[in-house]
């Protein structure tokens, strides 16, 4: 046997670095820490971090990583629906579900520009879907823009606690206390403001179509 | 001179820890890395860690000081204003712009419970506004939460690039390419999506109230 042949079978097998397995990594990383390196991502994957310039672009390039991830996970199945409402209504729950799951990696993806292929396609079925309702062309941006800035934010109440306000015995605040404890179905709550903030941004979808 | 005093002269003057020293660094590792741990938090403050225990109640604690810090900056006289909808309008635009400061903090802050007494005070006065305007009680919490839900999800969105979607050559994206090349003042993508969403969801407050 060869000194290369015996290298080769006493060196523990490694998976070939891909961008599939950059991008797990990287979301593992982010969820752990709040945050990501490329030295300690490519500390973790076992390489040099030059061998990760090969599969990426930087650290926007990670982050990208992510975005794709996570998108993978997002039915975006529901944008085929019709009519709109339900489209999008299923859309935007898929969405704030996977988000919710990495509450760390949402400022890093809500933060840099989109770049990835898989996930602009899914941007070009919602616009369809905009133009079809006849939503004018000029706001549509806009539109899908403040549904998206509320889906992230709901992403981030449904990975917070059920009790997510604690009245301290010495802090006098009726009007809060008496809202808390008059919720309804308090069990729910992030659902229950997903829901309502969801119709209301699809009620004015309707509103401003022709 | 006694050795005490000579070591007192020699020694540079650090300032004594407090809970809005510790919400300040704590904001800063935030702001630079994403996260915080405490053995990082006291590494900063030039401190041991188990310092840190006499000031705030762990890792909650130290989250309950960031939103204290950045509570501090948003201008809740807004909410002391009439008609509401000005009082409300002025208080979420403060919120964003505060927020979109701080990005890596988001996740951190909308995924805990609030505890701090100046922000339930906060709470409080937004409560007293939807009670003046007829809100139904039990439906309060879902409305304001959705509310905060879309100002957290925009003050991401403020905070990111003005060219938020680059199509590569190769996507086929027909209808996205052009709501960007149309939309109204692209310079002002972020405001204007942050207000068509706020004006939406404070008529709703309007519609549902009695």
């Amino acid at each position: 046997m060869s000194t290369v042949d015996q290298r080769r079978v006493g060196r523990p097998s490694r998976p070939v670095l891909d961008r599939r397995r950059i991008g797990a990594a990287a979301l593992k990383l982010v969820d752990d820490t709040g945050g990501f390196t490329l030295p300690e991502l490519a500390r973790r994957l076992g390489v040099q971090t030059p061998s990760l310039y090969h599969h990426v672009d930087g650290r926007a390039g990670v982050v990208e990583l992510l975005r794709e991830h996570m998108g993978r996970d997002i039915d975006i199945s529901h944008l085929e629906r019709r009519p709109w409402d339900v489209a999008l209504r299923g859309f935007f729950r898929s969405y704030r579900a996977v988000f919710a799951a990495h509450p760390q990696a949402v400022p890093l993806l809500a933060t840099s520009a989109v770049r990835s292929p898989e996930v602009l396609a899914a941007y070009e079925k919602m616009l369809v879907l905009l133009g079809e309702v006849g939503v004018p062309r000029g706001e549509a941006m806009a539109i899908l823009t403040a549904c998206e800035n509320f889906v992230i934010g709901s992403a981030l109440d449904f990975a917070a606690p059920d009790v997510m306000w604690e009245l301290p015995d010495d802090v006098d605040a009726p009007h809060l206390a008496s809202a808390l404890a008059d919720q309804t179905s308090p069990e729910h709550r992030a659902d229950n403001a997903f829901e309502f903030g969801l119709s209301t941004l699809l009620a004015s979808i309707a509103d401003r179509s022709s």
